[in-house]
């Protein structure tokens, strides 16, 4: 996968969605056990019945992470799994200084085989040039998150605002091409900020579904002709239904909400 | 170990060293294997050599995530072999919203026994708060990093630049007993203002060593009655000697800088 195929999928399956896979072990449904087996079975079914309603999946490394070593082999499988047809993002929010972060791109895009990764700018261009670096794989750089504390720094009141500030500079470094962002859906306007500023560049947006992002206002001003923009749904998928349905349910919900994003894309893609 | 102890130890051993474990496979000594048991025999040997010397132990998560599954089993076993007089640090810039967050500071505090993680403050408030609500625990918050991509962002030319936005926001949250700094050690002018906005806080500085900050500056401007710093040293410890005298290589690499920090130290610890 790859971004020309990304747009292409986004057009074949008529979706913007991103299917948000945070599996807490304490909201598995009925009769799956609280481990680390729970979890691999849950996303997997997942993952299979909402596949042909989702451009993309991404995996919150946090809910892999704090299993401990089982987590990370639960994540290996589960990346195998992904269809081949969707964006596989490694939710990691990484960032450290250039031989570290060289070291966190290995892990994402080599020992797993991750498509995309979540970066962290507050180190600067040569914390994330390592994953850059990688051609054909999408970093989309946080620039406006979708959680209250995006108000402390991101949005702190100077004549550029940071989140402003990330994206104008970032848009000056090497391999633009590769570089997408994270913007909330929790505010649009700064969204259409962003897409201002980077005309081109494809979006994660966060913050639809239970933080209450409005869904319209967000695909009628982040679209572009390519797509431009993966709405990610978590919590309102894969916890749609906490019965044996769960999979079943997160596919009616992710049908849904593919339909409700596909009303907003243009009628052909239309390539740079 | 917490921060009662911290102030102890540093005092006890005449020390303010932190040794950093940044285990490159490439880079380990002749005759070990290129592997994840390489690695951990590498740490490990270091570990036990360089005890005496080292107030503090700073795990870089982005060396072991590399290797996969068994990179994590290794860095468990590594957090169990570290003394018990000295802080745990896992350096893993890690801060995402706050369920997410919770997960991290879970992995890093219960899932791995550490005393210390570093967290990068992008995301604000929310992000930061699940790691400082661990009483007794340390959290290093990014402030000013000591690499080139620093003046992207943190140095941005703004009224209030970034890091010291992030040190004068952070010290109004709740915890702040539990709320440390990452300031690099490459630019001491900054590290004092640093200090001038935050006076009791912990500060975990890299940059001494192969990264050429200077030391003498960064105790004199840095030290508190408590001891107020801990100096970070990875490859000019861990890669002293790239034969198999390595560990003891690594002892007298560590001895020598601690003994440099013990210059700057109070005679006496001061409790505030």
């Amino acid at each position: 996968m790859n971004i020309d195929t990304l747009s292409k999928t986004i057009f074949q399956k008529q979706s913007l969605l991103c299917v948000g896979l945070d599996p807490a072990l304490e909201k598995l449904p009925t009769g799956l056990p609280r481990t680390a087996e729970g979890v691999y079975t849950f996303c997997s079914e997942i993952i299979k019945t909402t596949a042909p309603y989702a451009a993309a999946f991404k995996l919150n490394i946090a809910f892999f992470e704090v299993l401990g070593s089982k987590g990370w082999d639960v994540l290996e499988k589960l990346v195998s799994e992904l269809p081949a047809d969707a964006l596989k993002i490694a939710d990691a929010k990484r960032g450290d200084i250039g031989n570290s972060s060289e070291l966190y791109a290995r892990t994402f895009y080599e020992t797993y085989a991750f498509d995309a990764v979540t970066v962290s700018p507050y180190m600067g261009q040569d914390s994330i040039a390592p994953f850059l670096s990688y051609p054909d794989k999408l970093t989309f750089l946080l620039a406006l998150t979708s959680n209250p504390g995006a108000s402390d720094f991101q949005l702190a009141d100077d004549e550029v605002p940071l989140y402003r500030s990330v994206v104008m500079t970032s848009q000056r470094w090497p391999h633009t091409g590769e570089l997408g962002y994270v913007v909330g859906a929790t505010r649009p306007a700064y969204l259409a900020d962003v897409r201002a500023h980077a005309p081109g560049a494809w979006m994660l947006v966060p913050g639809v579904g239970a933080q209450g992002g409005d869904l319209a206002a967000v695909c009628t001003l982040g679209v572009t002709p390519q797509g431009g923009l993966l709405i990610n749904a978590s919590r309102s998928i894969i916890y749609a239904d906490g019965s044996h349905r769960y999979a079943q349910a997160a596919a009616e919900a992710a049908e849904d909400m593919a339909k409700q994003t596909a009303a907003f894309l243009p009628l052909q893609p239309r390539h740079a």
